[in-house]
């Protein structure tokens, strides 16, 4: 059977396995990826020596090495904490009366079958194998060939481990082979959801290439706007936290906005700490010209395409706004919808801002690096949405699940009811959530 | 500026207006649609003339006629119906305390910009409008060239009431021309969610042409199953009604399944009321072999292709199965996740088919035509959705809003935190929910 059928129909059959059976299956998984350990490692050895022949990135070589630190049991810990969430199944969201022995449950349910498509880093194979299992999903996992060893030795564990467990066969199928891929993201009838873990790049291609939703996010432009109203100090500091404190994530700073009404006074402040930080700032002509010569020589002119750059670098684009209102309309044309910041201490631009802006996150005083699972207490982070359906911003296991209705009635028939030809009334009364 | 994009700006202003601003821009289409009346049905008469003249179906030409019965009237006292309801948007579904000082929020909000293509039906204009200013998104709404003249009538009325609203210009667009759609389809940076309202046809056509998510059903293909502890008079009443009280509807059953062991007694008398209520059986040989002549000659020997058909007529397909696994495999397989029942006395069997049934809705004892908005008390129906993600089954006002995280600090610095760099850990202390 091709591999995207056979993953739907072990999905109803994965959604009807107990929390305590997928929950034990996560531990069989921890402990065979355990005691595979020095074969995973041995196997991951044989991808790096080709990395390095191939001449690839020293940051990709990073992102594969998978005994650096204590990478590997890092990825075996996060299997047994994604074991210990909360069940995401079968929670009951609403519960209502319809009528006399006609009652309606909305229960919490898996989404179905998950499309995982990575890049460079092999322990996210246990990470989203322990994601899907928890919540009830299948998932295909396609990993790149930059870690096709690696990703090979893990998969035989962890199939070795299913074999023995509660999840059918063919709900965690491990795939290496890169023709697959786009028959996978044809197969809309039986994959609900793909999830690429990657550069933009790989989000990008899958886009443009499915017509399966796609959670993730390419681009993370965010913006920081200091208003006149800004504490200038903060939102140096801020402005420095959300750039430099790890430059590759998608929730660093990108673009920042000044209020031109604090462009002599409060931007020097800010433009002094990015240069101390080693930020290169590209700054329209007018915010260059308010600061002083030796940060003037850190600054170059701003082009229009660097409000549209996301420079995982340390680099950011500056530009003046007369008003909050401009600033929110340039996040809103320019942004990526993932994580805006107001740094004001006005309480009432503060909520226009807050209320104004269509990101996934908005923030108040505060450094766009908190858009993050962990930092939410989510527990476990399935990844970034600027999605605007379904799932948005840091995503948790809830972002694997989605609802039905149950219906249980004795033999009621729609004909009694009024609207469809009979004249009882429908009662419609709440019932209590029992969870 | 270009239609999208203008929706796309009007949409951060609606996000901000009131739920009192909305409300009374609904009373003010509603009063101008009233006013309007005259000449919305002169205008409406001449598509019926166009209508009739080109022969086309009589079943499009009532759908299209706004004069019969109580229907402009209807139209009026929806947009006050769904003025009436509690608002959507601004709704706290989670309050944390990250740290002191340190407050994040996740709020309903808007999904943005809604594109809404229909048919034959110009009523769908008000109703569609309401439900988008009640939910605050933009919408573009794209009418059929049958309706060409009441739209147009709707549309200056609709448009005269919006001007002296609070609703920004560009948050409702009613678009004629047919050019259009497949330049709007395309730009999915300005366009959030579509929703067609119409045939199957046109649904499969939208889904096929856009990336943008769309939000409804192409088929529902509807099954109930017979089990072997079913009453058998319980199953023939909601089986008629099931295929019956309204063919045409997408919750109408198509798919009959019989347990093997009750061919000879229970299946007979189910056969027999649907012969009753004129209804074509396509069945499998060893079915139409267990009934009496006179019920024989009312049945027609099914084909695979029948059992992947929504008929929308007096004809159900129909099979034997030998247990509830396989008759869940088969709903699973050949179902188009709509709404699928079983009917049995016994709770462990219906229990299996509750969790491993993968639909919108899933019923026991009950028929497949209560899966409608209003029946489930929603006080309004957006549409059916059979997607895996956002919106399942009928959708209401919660289907047009998603949510945004807002967090709000003092100045606080993600590099002052454990994770990254820091040594302060969260407290992510759950805060009491305030409506």
């Amino acid at each position: 059977m091709e591999i995207a059928q056979k993953a739907h129909l072990a999905a109803t059959v994965l959604k009807t396995v107990s929390n305590d059976d997928r929950t034990a299956t996560l531990k069989m998984v921890h402990d065979a990826l355990r005691e595979a350990k020095d074969e995973v490692i041995a196997a991951n050895v044989k991808d790096l020596d080709a990395a390095k022949s191939a001449n690839l990135s020293p940051s990709l070589i990073k992102r594969l090495d998978l005994s650096t630190g204590d990478k590997y049991d890092s990825m075996l810990q996060g299997i047994l904490d994604v074991a210990s969430l909360d069940d995401p199944v079968g929670k009951v969201t609403l519960a209502r009366k319809l009528d006399d022995n006609l009652e309606l449950y909305r229960l919490t349910c898996p989404v179905g079958v998950l499309l995982v498509i990575f890049e460079a880093r092999p322990e996210v194979i246990a990470n989203i194998t322990a994601l899907a299992i928890k919540s009830g999903n299948a998932a295909i996992l396609k990993g790149g060939k930059e870690s096709l060893h690696s990703f090979t030795a893990i998969a035989k564990a962890v199939t070795k481990a299913l074999e023995k467990s509660k999840v059918p066969p063919g709900a965690i199928q491990l795939i290496a082979t890169r023709d697959e891929v786009s028959s996978l993201l044809s197969q809309d009838q039986y994959i609900d959801l793909v999830i690429p873990r990657g550069s933009n790049e790989l989000v990008k291609h899958i886009k443009d290439n499915t017509k399966i939703p796609v959670m993730g996010h390419a681009d993370g432009i965010c913006a920081i706007y200091v208003d006149q109203d800004a504490n200038a100090k903060m939102a140096a500091d801020i402005v420095v936290d959300a750039k430099t404190n790890y430059p590759a994530g998608c929730n660093s700073v990108e673009t920042l906005l000044i209020n031109e009404k604090v462009i002599s006074d409060k931007w020097p402040t800010v433009a002094s700490a990015l240069v101390d930080a080693n930020v290169e700032i590209r700054a329209t002509p007018e915010l260059i010209e308010a600061l002083p010569a030796d940060l003037k020589s850190h600054c170059k002119t701003a082009t229009e395409e660097d409000f549209k750059t996301e420079f995982l670098a340390h680099i950011i684009a500056a530009k003046s706004v007369p008003t909050v209102e401009d600033a929110m309309a340039h996040i809103n044309s320019h942004g990526s919808s993932h994580t805006d910041c107001i740094i004001t201490d006005n309480e009432t631009t503060a909520g226009k801002f807050l209320k104004g802006i269509d990101s996934a996150g908005v923030y108040w005083n505060a450094s766009t690096r908190f858009a993050d699972g962990f930092r939410y207490g989510f527990g476990t982070e399935v990844g970034v949405s600027t999605n605007k359906i379904h799932a948005r911003g840091p995503v948790g296991l809830e972002g694997l699940v989605n609802y039905q209705y149950i219906l249980k009635g004795n033999g009621q028939i729609a004909a009694s009811y009024l609207g469809a030809g009979g004249d009882k009334p429908f009662k419609h009364e709440d019932l209590p959530l029992e969870n």
